[in-house]
């Protein structure tokens, strides 16, 4: 049982009340608290040493890392990070130090957003660090931004560049928060999604069809009425120097393209919108954010399935995150 | 270092913001998200195999107890639970079986309290299982109950029988979210906590003298003001039936009056409240709760420290949880 079957599993009957607006199978749970304009988001994500750092790895960038995931999915809904709750688990040799460089990383972020860090559980695991945050944000209701919500035609954009995140980019990457929320009082963006598996796995979500935003559910992710498609265009995808180099200095490095398909952990913006809006939001981006890339990579078709073009022809690529991409 | 020092160099300075009512340092964080009559309550809590529960152990019983803790706390502010995450981390050689088992003890205690449970995370973590669990809920602002506020005189009490939790309540123990959410609707009552770490050792947590309800604090645990101490009657602890069995099967098991101060992991609440109310307050117990025992057990004294009262007369007691009590 891979992972994804073990999710579906475990979310088969999970149980709802009246406070779930979105339940698991977004990038974070949507609550209505009784707030008369917004939502709650609630999101919860982990960081494991061995899985998700190294060893050696500057307790800093480990901190920044564990809130930083947080954080980039409260971005995918377009919304505003408000306060963190930090469980850590330690081994019986934890340093002090080390432990409160960690939590240097995860202050220094959040002072950054200004997200209040309100307290924690500090445990034993044995073997190696455990970390988990528990972040809680808000989003007006009118500007929350799903996975759901394409529709066919749609311009499909992506921020920044793809690939070799693990040279570096994953320990120090800045969540897309003040970006999303432009994004989302700017433009009417359909859906969107941080990624964090890679471009050819994490699109998928993206192609659920009709948006499912008021639905009181009893948990679980809700089945998607229309199932879309979408092509890429393989010249368009922007490909980060870190991934180029790996290649080229790795003989058994993936291609470039490849990396960044399928890498992970880019934590960029995903988003689709209408494409008679595509030219004017390009146009506004570069003026509003001029030092961070924006590209159309491609489009939403009613053809369901993911497909990429370049010069041999238009081709089925494979969805799956880290399955090989046979080109 | 131990973890009380641990915590105390992480939370020296965290960030804060406008939302922050009550940081680190009290069961749950305590938010005003902008709600006009209820505060939002935040928790996290983690429970690892082989700290918290051991290998062979029913997976209902595990999920029972991740989530069980989590609620107990929002008991201890007087709060009403409204929606979980949960991030689980999984060896390599996990059960799939197993890991749905240990959802479903989540999922029937989260119906009983009406708790959505909207999502999470799995990930790897060698070795053993790890369950963080993130819960929001919600309390009126007039009817939170802190650690903090407790006065001289005041009478203390506690629900429920202590120690011998780990022969088996420990992982299958009702959160006093019932009760507690009645005592705070019912009497005013000045501080409670849920007792995770043995009375003699959180009883201290409720000296802290007047309650900071309302401080917007740059996070931290706020120094109190002033400092109470307590006196508590040997002779009306109760003790759990399990803590007198294991007293009586080993000889080398703790005498039960020290199992029922040392113990931990009872998950009962201790609350303190005007001594002109215990009786009327122990009357309308009895009739609301004929089923679950209400003691009061001492008092607040103006002089800081904690003591015992028994034929010997009055002695200090040891606070720190597990260590010796000299009886």
């Amino acid at each position: 049982m891979n992972e994804l079957e073990l999710i579906q599993l475990l979310t088969r009957s999970l149980p709802g009340n009246a406070s779930v607006v979105a339940g698991a199978g977004d990038d974070c749970a949507v609550l209505d608290l009784g707030l008369a304009s917004e939502y709650v988001l609630f999101k919860t994500d982990a960081v494991v040493e061995g899985v998700h750092f190294t060893s050696g790895t500057a307790g800093e960038r480990v901190g920044h890392k564990a809130l930083g995931r947080c954080l980039s999915d409260i971005a995918a809904m377009a919304g505003e990070p408000t306060a963190a709750l930090i469980a850590i688990g330690l081994p019986a040799n934890y340093r002090p130090e080390y432990v409160a460089s960690i939590y240097e990383g995860i202050n220094a972020l959040a002072k950054k957003f200004g997200v209040a860090i309100v307290g924690g559980e500090t445990t034993t695991n044995p073997g190696h660090i455990f970390i988990s945050v528990a972040l809680i944000g808000k989003v007006e209701k009118d500007k929350a931004i799903l996975r759901k919500g394409s529709r066919p035609s749609d311009a499909i954009f992506i921020t920044g560049e793809l690939g070799g995140s693990f040279q570096g980019k994953h320990l120090d990457f800045i969540p897309r928060i003040t970006e999303a929320r432009w994004l989302a009082a700017s433009f009417p963006i359909h859906a969107m999604i941080d990624l964090s598996d890679g471009l050819a796995g994490d699109l998928r979500h993206l192609l659920g069809g009709t948006p499912v935003r008021h639905s009181l559910g009893e948990g679980g992710s809700s089945a998607s009425p229309k199932t879309l498609g979408a092509e890429l265009l393989s010249a368009a995808i922007p490909i980060s120097r870190a991934a180029k180099l790996q290649a080229k200095a790795e003989s058994s490095a993936k291609p470039p393209l490849l990396a960044a398909l399928t890498d992970g952990e880019d934590f960029e913006l995903l988003f689709t919108t209408s494409s008679k809006d595509a030219v004017p939001l390009l146009d506004a981006w570069k003026r509003e954010f001029p030092n961070l890339r924006l590209t159309c990579i491609g489009k939403i078709t009613t053809e369901p399935g993911l497909k990429i073009r370049d010069k041999q022809g238009l081709r089925a690529l494979q969805a799956t995150g880290y399955i090989h991409f046979p080109g």
